[in-house]
């Protein structure tokens, strides 16, 4: 029997970072943790940007320009964004220009298009724009050699258009953990055949997967197990090496069918622990084989869910070093009493919102599900205390 | 020239929820919005199990029974989780029993193995269970008939697991919304072609394709269109009948090449709006085509950026009713000073954590991106304000 903490402490000791990297598109990149620290190759932008359509001037050509005081300039060219204009704006001179051109040689600055005549040959300018007043400079968003983004940081929407901005098509991000998922128990079947007499249908192989799918992992490899000690050694046996992380549900118990403990014999693994202070799942088995962490959660569909919480999160994020997975605490006031009969530590789903946290109604048994819908965080009922009133301060654990 | 809540009033007046429904695996439909009210088939449990390793026996039976005052029961069966017993139990009886499986007929508890000798014929009992003290009820998670997830619920891991447990291994949701997202600009180049004088790299559309992913929208097309109106009215009518949004950058203001005002005519669309009051992006634009809304960014990324989060989402947030997609505002507490020169109404990117908010130390233009890096909210500066001193309270648009 080992406490939370030191259970987590356990399997981040026998987990390692997953440094292999791999380059992918960069709409395949969001969510995924950048393995590279990325430098403008560039100024961004590249030249000094018009902010407007107009007249692309030297700013101390219009000082003093009004609708009384006008004055009147030579156009010698037109640019439209994307095209580049060769020559040099000299004193008296404007090229006319829209919104995203590169400025002219010689130009510092644009007069708007409504400050002037919209003449071709010969503009009338009323208005008057100090040097730089309106022109975007060049780098302003970001100069060449600035690391804009850093290794380590997850990519979002913005992060990928900066990545487009540089005129980077793909991205070196680290790779993503390949993680087996197995439920076992000769009473569970799978969802969409007929529902016989003493068996129930597999919920724990479908929370895991839509947990870590949620999570951005799509599972490397899920199925149910029978309740066979031999053929579950065989299927971890023939699995461990593809992967990085196996979770198992069910045969962590004491009875007869509890198969896992012989598969810890039959494949000489390393038990790490079995048995973690706490309620719900208590029976949580964890061993290394072949390097891996495989953590065995109870068949207790809640039980299986607060420890995928507690444990399996805390190896996640160390193999991928990706914060969202990371499980957050914090404080929030107790709107409702709980009492327990034991003083083993225990963890109730709960909602959470503005500081405060909610009970649901339903049923608090390790059995069942239904009254974790709609939930958001597990408060924590601390070891030797028999419940918590309404108005306490207690610990919850958020689990998004 | 319209206000924002008119602009989103204007655009969601020609928006409709999509009805139509599709049938999806269950780990394909996380984050899908239900189409169906779920009820029960069955009880769950479907029949009353066995919350230990043990012995069934009526409760009665072990009344007072102790370490000291112990009880020899007849084992007249044995039963894994998975099986069934047929026979009952009687006055002096137990059934070896495992977790998970079903209490027999007259067995009203369970005696955990621990306060047995482990008898396989007969069993000396040494501890007392009430009837149902140790017995979990069948349809104690749900019972039949009852409804367990209501149309227009999102799905998470707990409802998929949910949806396991009932058998279901497909589940009725409304479809996604079709998108196509198309950037504009001479000017602009795809990541992955060399950059040429006067180019830039396109942001915006790599910039909403990855909102769009991030919320769980796939695009259903995306590319860019060169400058020229009787092209993008082309694609735009081609596209039209596949889509129920359509989504452009660029092309929206006063120049010469911003074509968009353009398209509207040529389509025979109907102009719903052309500048939204505020800054940065007021020069969006917003049509109806083939009774489709069509929504024209800026070609600015902030601009294209803000306006995504402050008009498209509310447009995709009726589509879908998933209030995912809705903009949630709250109140924070500004922990720097802002100074601005207009009055415009005014959107400033900030992060936001615990009630505060924090402006980026970079640059605040319309055409700059990496200061929006690390964002989480928009903080808004109300018309005729000139800006804001720390230690006020801003109200704040959160992003995700």
């Amino acid at each position: 029997m080992v406490q939370l903490e030191n259970a987590q402490q356990i399997l981040r000791s026998c987990t390692v970072f997953i440094h292999e990297t791999e380059m992918v598109s960069l709409q395949k990149a969001i969510g995924r943790v950048l393995a590279e620290d990325v430098k403008a190759a560039a100024d961004q932008p590249p030249f000094p940007r018009s902010p407007l359509d107009g007249y692309a001037v030297r700013g101390s050509d219009t000082k003093g320009l009004t609708k009384e005081q006008t004055r009147s300039f030579r156009v010698i060219g037109k640019i439209y964004a994307g095209e580049v204009f060769d020559g040099i704006v000299h004193e008296g001179e404007a090229v006319r220009i829209m919104t995203g051109a590169p400025i002219p040689e010689g130009a510092d600055t644009v007069i708007r298009q409504e400050w002037t005549d919209y003449g071709e040959e010969e503009v009338l300018i009323f208005g008057e724009s100090k040097p730089y007043q309106d022109y975007c400079f060049q780098g302003e968003d970001y100069k060449k050699g600035e690391i804009l983004l850093k290794k380590g940081n997850v990519l979002d929407g913005i992060s990928i258009a900066l990545l487009a901005s540089l005129g980077m098509a793909q991205v070196e991000v680290y790779r993503l953990p390949r993680i087996a998922v197995i439920s076992t128990g000769d009473e569970v079947i799978q969802p969409g055949e007929p529902l016989r007499p003493g068996k129930i249908y597999d919920s724990n192989l479908h929370f895991i997967c839509a947990r870590l799918k949620e999570m951005g992992v799509e599972p490397f490899y899920a199925d149910h197990n029978a309740d066979s000690a031999v053929c579950m050694a065989q299927k971890l046996y023939s699995i461990a090496k593809d992967v990085d992380l196996i979770i198992t549900t069910g045969g962590v118990s004491v009875g007869e069918k509890d198969i896992m403990h012989e598969v810890v014999n039959l494949l000489e693994a390393k038990e790490l622990f079995w048995r973690v202070d706490l309620k719900p799942g208590a029976p949580t088995l964890a061993m290394e084989f072949q390097g891996k962490p495989v953590i065995c959660l109870s068949g207790n569909p809640f039980g299986a869910a607060v420890n995928f919480e507690l444990l399996v999160r805390s190896v996640i994020e160390k193999m991928t070093e990706n914060p969202k997975w990371e499980l957050k605490k914090s404080n929030a006031v107790l709107q409702s009493d709980f009492v327990k009969k034991s003083g083993v530590r225990r963890f109730l789903r709960a909602y959470a919102e503005n500081g405060n946290v909610w009970l649901p109604d339903g049923n608090h048994a390790s059995g069942v599900l239904s009254s974790m819908l709609g939930c958001n965080c597990l408060v924590e009922i601390p070891e030797k205390k028999h419940g918590a009133k309404k108005g306490e301060v207690v610990c919850i654990y958020h689990l998004m």
